[in-house]
């Protein structure tokens, strides 16, 4: 594999589309922004993007395709959403079945394919700011924690939130603030700072996924919402049928960062 | 009647309910959100879920409620949308076919009830910056024009997006548009500051709903997204039913404008 760095997004997705490229996306095509990807059928789709409407923060949706559309329009004028993205875990009855690298031979006409921020793009703006992200110094993959907060139920879809923490040193918490405000699309401000143990959370050493990361003298836990939450609600939900990104290995899309910001 | 203004929005939702007020809600509950009503049966439901979510400034939704619900939770927690509006619109096919003063004997078990923030809760926050609000000044309603701003299109929905305009003293506008960005649920940030003509619009002394305001020496005429572009969107598509609150007769939220900041 020739080094897909200083490839633009479109010439990443038709690697991946050839079957050129299945790894994880951290890291590639920086300054763009990736997105999660949740197919369900349509019967199931008016309660999942009603669950996001009221869940913003955990379920930030940058593009919805109507039922049976494959082709993005806002995230790329060419992406092709059964094939650009380097793997796919298909669910059945909220089981995992298989692992795939595109999903063409799987394709329903009543599938509704849902596109959703990721935190890629605000941790590129807090690195820009000289704010420490521990998990990318670490080289580890950022801690996650099944949260006390509810999500507002929609349908058959409810179940509580889960979070990632960033040990923030005290004096750049403002800052870190105001940096992710900027993108609310892509999770936002954060939900909690300071108290894991009043949002449910015992022993920061012991994430629910994701690995430990150091908390150094001075630093407070920093938590945002997370966009394993979709995911876990639509398992919980147990649904015929519904297709994902494997974890780490998503949509690459053709909007810069910047242009996700609010201000 | 007497003078409503001291009471809560709670108190105001229950006068309306006893059929006791149903005048225009401008000006009322001042410091609360107020929310046009779109009610459409299950089968658009997802389409104009969908339009809303693509078209987030003319369509800012603040609550969606599953079908055949009527009692709000997120804007107050004892609302009713059967009765809690003062005047409703009753429209089949496109036409206006009824107003009445409350919808519980046309209520469908299959009913999709949307409320969409309106630009009171961010012209409130213009005047506690001495920005001024010309059609207010005037005691007007706002401009409002067609624009050659295609919304995105999703399913039956589909047409331009309509806009309202405020003249604003060249050198408030960056303060105009910093305030306005802050109430992102509210329509938010102005879609275009300067040239009518580059958004279709050829006179501003003939809107196309609304009334004419003055534009004085030194102002530049800046427009935002209107609520009524889902409202003409809906028409357009002539639903087989469909209930919206009658223009200027909102739903009075127990939300502050100061809580759907997004800053």
């Amino acid at each position: 594999m020739k080094n897909i760095h200083p490839l633009t997004p479109k010439e990443i997705r038709h690697l991946i589309r050839k079957g050129r490229w299945d790894k994880p996306t951290a890291g590639v095509a920086m300054g763009y922004a990736q997105a999660n990807l949740v197919i369900l059928p349509q019967k199931d789709a008016f309660d999942f993007l009603l669950f996001c409407q009221r869940n913003p923060k955990p379920c930030p949706l940058l593009e919805v395709l109507e039922p049976g559309q494959f082709r993005t329009k806002f995230l790329s004028s060419d992406g092709d959403i059964r094939t650009d993205i380097p793997r796919y875990h298909i669910y059945r009855k909220g089981k995992l079945q298989r692992t795939v690298k595109e999903i063409r031979s799987f394709w329903q006409k009543d599938f509704v394919s849902f596109l959703l921020g990721c935190s890629f793009s605000f941790e590129e703006a807090m690195l820009r700011s000289n704010i420490p992200v521990r998990h990318i110094e670490e080289n580890k993959n950022v801690p996650m924690f099944i949260s006390s907060i509810p999500c507002q139920p929609a349908g058959v879809f409810h179940g509580p939130m889960v979070v990632t923490m960033r040990p923030i040193p005290s004096h750049r918490i403002t800052r870190a603030v105001q940096i992710t405000s900027r993108y609310a699309s892509v999770h936002g401000a954060p939900i909690h700072i300071g108290e894991p143990s009043t949002i449910g959370i015992k022993d920061l050493k012991k994430p629910d996924f994701g690995d430990p990361v150091t908390l150094k003298k001075g630093e407070v836990p920093v938590f945002w919402a997370c966009g394993v939450t979709p995911q876990a609600v639509v398992m919980q939900a147990k649904p015929d049928l519904c297709i994902t990104h494997a974890p780490g290995h998503m949509f690459i899309s053709d909007l810069l960062n910047e242009e996700l910001a609010i201000l």
